[in-house]
């Protein structure tokens, strides 16, 4: 199962990820992994395009758009994939796992990025060719929920372009429309605690945990 | 003014470029730059780039796909652009050069590539989306005219894979019968220098040189 978390800066995306990760281990999940784009870990290509997107200024948005998914086509290639599809076959020691369950990745950001801030944001492409460019680096990867942490743009970058940040805000909102069944907006403004209940209550019955 | 030259390995497509370049600069046309892709003259990400593609192994073939378009982004937007849009600001001691005339980019392949061979020869996305992604690589830049160097498969690698061989060559054909106005074909296994002849007399009439 990959799961993958959104929103604009400053949204507390990889706090709620981390907690979905602690709550799936106790859960009898063991083999959760965390990642992240642009830039998963462990693959020397990945760091090396991450800090290439990160700090060469001279990068041009046509070449970054690209880099991106060269970085997330090698990260579902090689990382992602094999975790989500794979059996199990060793027996875990912490208590019982159905022999054939696959790992959990959880991803801060994910092919949704691309759509709300190459497409909504810097308008650099047609939103169709950026989810066709997308599902081609992911190559069938479903991804089976995504949570998209919403926050108001002068509460993620006060002194940010606002209007760029309306923009990407808007296009995650648009892709909320667009895929009611696997993607769900969480508002950022609420409590940590009540969210990370409700995106547990999302989880959990995906999994055949009982969320209580 | 820019043209490429395309063709499978071994069709000897620098050398037509290169006799291209000299005789283009014998005729009082000074600012004529050779290139080639993927990995452009003089830029550290592209250099890197062109590393990766050809020595990491475990490079997958989606991957490189997204790195050889952030490769063409970079080299169209800082190499290629730059020279076939500028006007000419500084008189060329060598004679008189009309005051506005651009530079000349003769580049050994070009996003015709992109489609032989990751189109038609590995067949790993849609034609038409290859030919989307090179638009948004290519932003409006025109090629004005392509060589392809026809030679056949035997000749181009005799231990490799013929079938694939073949399908990348049949890609180029579509291409030259897509195209007739920018691409022609060029019989690879007649002389170099009837050849050279038939390259000079198409490009010189479109820079209004008299070919003889």
């Amino acid at each position: 199962m990959l799961i993958t978390f959104e929103g604009l800066k400053g949204c507390k995306k990889e706090v709620y990820m981390n907690e979905l990760a602690d709550m799936l281990r106790r859960s009898r999940f063991p083999e959760v992994y965390c990642t992240k784009e642009p830039g998963f870990p462990d693959s020397p290509i990945s760091r090396l395009m991450s800090h290439l997107i990160n700090n060469e200024p001279s990068t041009m948005p046509v070449e970054k758009l690209f880099l991106l998914l060269a970085d997330r086509a090698a990260h579902y290639e090689k990382f992602v994939g094999p975790i989500i599809n794979r059996k199990r076959e060793t027996a875990f020691s912490g208590g019982y796992v159905p022999p054939s369950t696959p790992g959990i990745v959880l991803s801060d950001r994910g092919p949704d990025s691309l759509i709300a801030y190459q497409g909504f944001g810097y308008q650099i492409a047609p939103i169709e060719l950026l989810m066709a460019m997308n599902s081609l680096a992911l190559r069938n990867t479903p991804i089976h929920l995504t949570f998209i942490i919403d926050i108001p743009e002068y509460e993620s970058d006060p002194h940010g372009d606002q209007e760029f940040l309306k923009r990407v805000r808007q296009g995650y909102k648009h892709i909320a429309q667009m895929s009611p069944g696997r993607v769900f907006v969480v508002d950022g403004t609420m409590s940590v605690e009540k969210n990370k209940e409700f995106i547990w209550r999302t989880v959990a019955p995906a999994l055949g945990i009982n969320a209580q």
